[in-house]
């Protein structure tokens, strides 16, 4: 088969690699204004699937969707000082409406709590209508000076969750469930990527919140990418817009809230801790074409018995697309699958199926083998299941030995360059953060030395994980 | 069961009646900028149903689902004359971004024709690039005086379906098969809303088509609503953008289009067409609870029952929502669900259940008995089945007694202040248009007389639908 060099290799340039792939693979282009995204039928049918997937774990968390408008009035964003300190650099502003100019302009959401609160404000009377737990997916808009597609885009789709509560402990308890049940879960399970979860110092905390949890991926360049947060808000935006309940006592109290958020960034993940120089490797739970049959040559009684293997194929339960492109060479086909990076291709050729034979072929690994007709449903499912476990060890494996224990400041700026450095967070402080910003890095999360998640308040002995970002 | 006037009786005063129940049946709320809306868990668990069944069916039809930016250069509206005239007085205009002012304002989406042309030109090459399918579902903004909650509002939520094909015949014919296979499947199957189909007269057509198929409904008023449309552009949007494939002559051809929607208005249309003084009676294909199993008092063992009745309802494939919430009076909460329009209730208390029974009341005709509990399963499918073909039964029927067959201008003007007037087109023509518009009424659509569609050209012994409409 030949191969041309499709892509740049990964590592020549790396972020010209991801460039190629993203136009390569068709997943997206760029907007007509600056930094806006078009998200080709490729692109969005893995958005599709992560939609799902988060969605229906969102549902099992209780949480309902809803839809709040695209315009928030400017004076709500005001309501909060630490967010619209955060978000007023990254506002679009329409000043025109209708042919008139507005008597007050208005701004493109950016995130939605101060709308949302406006809403919950009028919805929370008592105790009764707690916990209220909203979720929507939407577009956002943040101005962005340096865009690239997927990972920063002046308008990208995401969900965001909102959710007011009785107690503070509740609402830390929701914020802590949202990060394991919703977004760890689809990460490791469906995405393999596996991630490190932690609390956001003070510094790189959302604008608004009390607290902010992470989910920091690791990309094959060793660069981190922050795929999702949650974040609690304790009483700022309840105060901001007397979202109260009567409790029994018949005292007015604040709620304490929750909100939550990932989007299409997360396709970039996708593509920068699996991709190769190929193309991209799907995670077959992700894929929107996990088997793809490719008749090499429409001789032999080949074409129907490609079209009969994707039938029964698809009967099994598996995402298949017959690719009987004929016209097109094989080459160039067998080329595009794997920029488009198809968990599996079955070739079926009239040379192959005289020997009663069609050829499987695994992306993730590149392995080629014979298989019998007979056995191919079998070895599908098997291989499917070998890929999805193969990608995340390997994305595993490729997150640790990224991984430098180091003991200051300066070393894990150095390490930095290359990938993560783990010190003792007292080794860092908020002085030794100013210090990494100027190296271009930053302290992603903060963990227990077990990994496990430390409450606010609790920084004595924690872990502080250093990277560059995306 | 005490009952309140909970609602505006719809003899009252129609608007005000379902002002009343998009806001007691917690569908929807005013959003803070003019003509804006909040669609609340309710409404959106109802919009997530209704997404479901259209994606399908456009995905049956071959169409894939994409992304494209909310933001568009003003000078891609511009390039199309028609369509610029058309959308210029509702447009929504940013003028600053990330601080600044912006080189060149930008308006928010009212529609996606010009800035969707804008990357087929550059996707399509060759025939064998076509036909382009591509749907996207998005929100858009189009500058509302007069807003009505669902029916007209400043932003809403719909899909957008955009195509391209090589010959003008295959344009028509898909234009066509969308209009049946999604949109007349969904409104009459599932939102069991009987349809009017048609094509609109050049004085209604959509700005930058050459052919514009409307789905028109039957309101509880006799008033028509425009449930979806769909569109041939001819060459129109393909010209503007040079949208252009090689033919197999090697000379360059511009694509014949289509493009086609249906948007959060539907809700209202769910909400007019088979509403009644006691609230909502959603179609059980679209209710997002279609049983609710009431607990009248937690004695007797009734607690246990209606929580393993709702179990067993959900594992028979139905969507059961349990109400135990006892501290609530049991009557306010059967209201709760008539307004909410739940097909069926299921109402298990102590008395009832000490003789082996439930009781069994369905929404639609307000019909109540007594069930054995070991025959809950069936009754409860049974009655979910009847429920359906009667609310399209009943919308027929009504549809059908709100039309007036006559023969002037005058008597359909006449006959739209409470319904439908069905008259020859040719006693209408493009003069009558105008003097039914100062009457408050238009043509809704042109059929042949047996209720086919006439292709445009033939206009001959056509019959025109005439009403108000929303």
């Amino acid at each position: 088969m030949a191969r041309a060099p499709v892509l740049t290799p990964q590592s020549t340039d790396f972020p010209q690699w991801y460039q190629d792939v993203v136009a390569k693979a068709e997943l997206a282009d760029n907007g007509p204004v600056r930094g806006t995204m078009v998200i080709r039928p490729y692109g969005y049918a893995i958005w599709e699937r992560l939609q799902a997937e988060l969605d229906r774990r969102i549902k099992d968390c209780g949480a309902a969707n809803a839809y709040f408008p695209l315009f928030i009035p400017e004076a709500y964003l005001r309501k909060e000082a630490e967010h619209v300190e955060g978000f007023s650099p990254e506002l679009a502003v329409v000043t025109h409406g209708g042919g008139k100019e507005l008597e007050e302009p208005v701004v493109v959401r950016p995130t939605s709590e101060t709308i949302i609160n406006s809403y919950f404000a009028k919805w929370v009377q008592s105790h009764r209508d707690l916990p209220l737990l909203v979720n929507q997916w939407a577009n956002v808009v943040r101005w962005e000076l340096r865009p690239r597609l997927f990972l920063r885009t002046t308008e990208f789709l995401w969900q965001e969750g909102h959710t007011a509560h009785v107690t503070e402990e509740d609402a830390a308890r929701y914020a802590v469930r949202i990060l394991h049940e919703v977004y760890e879960d689809v990460m490791v399970n469906v995405l393999a990527v596996p991630v490190r979860l932690g609390r956001k110092t003070e510094r790189e905390r959302f604008a608004g919140a009390t607290t902010s949890w992470t989910c920091e991926g690791t990309m094959g360049d060793g660069k981190a990418l922050q795929m999702a947060t949650s974040h609690e808000l304790g009483q700022n935006f309840a105060r901001a817009f007397g979202t109260q309940y009567q409790a029994d006592d018949g005292t007015l109290v604040h709620v304490w809230q929750t909100s939550w958020g990932a989007s299409t960034r997360l396709l970039g993940a996708l593509i920068m801790a699996h991709g190769d120089d190929a193309g991209l490797r799907l995670p077959p739970a992700i894929a929107p074409v996990q088997v793809a049959v490719l008749l090499v040559r429409d001789e032999g009684g080949a074409g129907e018995r490609a079209s009969s293997i994707a039938a029964d194929l698809r009967a099994g339960g598996h995402r298949v697309q017959l690719d009987d492109r004929v016209s097109t060479s094989f080459g160039r086909r067998a080329v595009e699958w794997e920029l488009k990076g198809a968990p599996v291709r079955v070739e079926v050729g009239p040379r192959d199926l005289a020997d009663g034979l069609v050829t499987l072929v695994t992306r993730h690994d590149g392995a080629k083998s014979p298989v019998p007709v007979a056995e191919v449903g079998g070895r599908v499912a098997a291989a499917l299941a070998a890929a999805q476990a193969a990608l995340l060890a390997q994305a595993t494996e490729l997150r640790d030995a990224r991984t430098t224990d180091v003991q200051t400041v300066d070393e894990a700026a150095e390490a930095a360059r290359s990938g993560f450095a783990r010190l003792p967070w007292g080794a860092v402080g908020p002085g030794g953060e100013a210090r990494l910003a100027e190296a271009g890095a930053s302290v992603r999360c903060l963990q227990r030395p077990d990994g496990s998640l430390a409450p606010p308040g609790d920084d004595d002995g924690l872990v502080a994980y250093v990277a560059r970002a995306y």
